[in-house]
């Protein structure tokens, strides 16, 4: 087995250090962010720069992420046989319950959108494929957490941070919620990402009987709930969802 | 300046090879495609694995593109200024157009989409970001190799390949479509990228006044056109728009 190759290593943790936070750095910074002396980084640069995935501002001269990234991510979702099942799903889950719908799949540390409905309305929305959702607080996080370990130990490891006052942040009340998200087969949110937006998620199986995803809908508090909780109309619609996606991908019904 | 980095740089085609044709190979077929050893390949593949750009399918062994490039593309779309100024302007030019709105970039040999707004009705329409475009028959590829010589010097160093029995393919009569682009400050693709289908684009502005991209509509051949060819209410659509997107960006008016 080979081991790793380091520049690639390090061409990878400018990428993620140009993801997040500032996202527009000078190459002094890059050096330094990551501890690399000024001319390894500058040919690390050079050289994403060269095959599109860093851009240089010409009047700066600071460096941001490049187009090559969005056109190889496109190729992605081309590719992904879960989010290609659910497209016809999704979209007649989002018409069905009138709330916008979500796929999202577990990513290092948190859930990574792979689909989203826009809600059936004329709203202004903004789409969220490819961005990230925390595990501890959404309902697709605590769907994939309850039911893959690996997203289990990804939780497990993190902090549960307090993201609203109705975020649970204790490892023995989480668990209990897990455990709850396992025995009634849904997950759901209420206020615990965003104030006054809930949610309801259900997993996705393969033909191995392995949760490889997540589906919900996510909407106003006052739509998604009545006084009981979220409405059993959408815990329905979703888990139907869920089950059909679930046996386009060869999952045994159940 | 230091040199570019050898393993960068296969990498970089590594990832190039999974987001066309095949999409999903095995380590031969990897180090075949590109004229690397086995043990070369597996080194590269097996650290793209590790930091999240390539997966491997559990039964086949095969690889595919990873999650990591959709977060890491969703990124780039965050800090594309040109977009975040379009998002409104585009938005608006659906709604007035009744057609689907794109705003395209020169990226590499094509017109790469940054936002697409779907067409304001119920049909179902898949989503087009980080999708190419050809810029030798699109109204958005033609704006842009008409007001940007960078774009005309990929143009014209490809083949003006025939995509419909429309298509410009000989270069002289190409030029004289430029000509006409510029002239009048805007594209049109009538049925020379899809059967059935005509766009009409034109060119967004920065505070330099370089062309950083273009704006267009693009819509069932029966609705977009008239028998004068691109109805003028949507040439004068898009046009409104670009004129906003390039004011917001800094351009003066014009």
């Amino acid at each position: 087995m080979p081991g790793s190759i380091q520049s690639l290593e390090r061409a990878a943790a400018v990428l993620r250090l140009l993801a997040g936070g500032e996202r527009r750095l000078g190459l002094s910074d890059v050096a330094s962010s990551l501890g690399l002396a000024k001319g390894t980084a500058h040919g690390i640069l050079r050289t994403l720069q060269q095959e599109g995935f860093v851009e240089q501002e010409p009047v700066s001269g600071k460096y941001q992420l490049g187009a090559e990234l969005l056109r190889l991510g496109n190729s992605y979702l081309d590719v992904h046989e879960l989010r290609a099942r659910a497209l016809v799903w999704t979209d007649d889950l989002a018409r069905s319950s009138g709330e916008a719908a979500y796929l999202g799949v577990l990513h290092q540390h948190g859930v990574l959108i792979v689909h989203h409905v826009f809600r059936p309305d004329d709203g202004r929305q903004v789409l969220e494929v490819g961005a990230m959702q925390p595990l501890h607080s959404t309902a697709l996080g605590k769907v994939l957490s309850a039911f893959d370990p690996v997203a289990h130990n990804e939780v497990a490891e993190g902090e549960l941070a307090a993201l609203t006052d109705r975020t649970v942040t204790g490892t023995a009340e989480f668990e209990s919620v897990l455990d709850l998200t396992r025995s009634r087969g849904w997950g759901s949110d209420l206020e615990e990402t965003w104030v006054g937006v809930a949610s309801v998620a259900a997993p996705v199986y393969d033909r191995r009987r392995m949760p490889v995803g997540a589906v919900g809908v996510t909407g106003a508090v006052e739509r998604v709930c009545d006084p009981d909780g979220i409405q059993s109309r959408l815990v329905a619609a979703v888990r139907d969802c869920a089950r059909a996606v679930s046996r386009d991908l060869g999952a045994g019904r159940f």
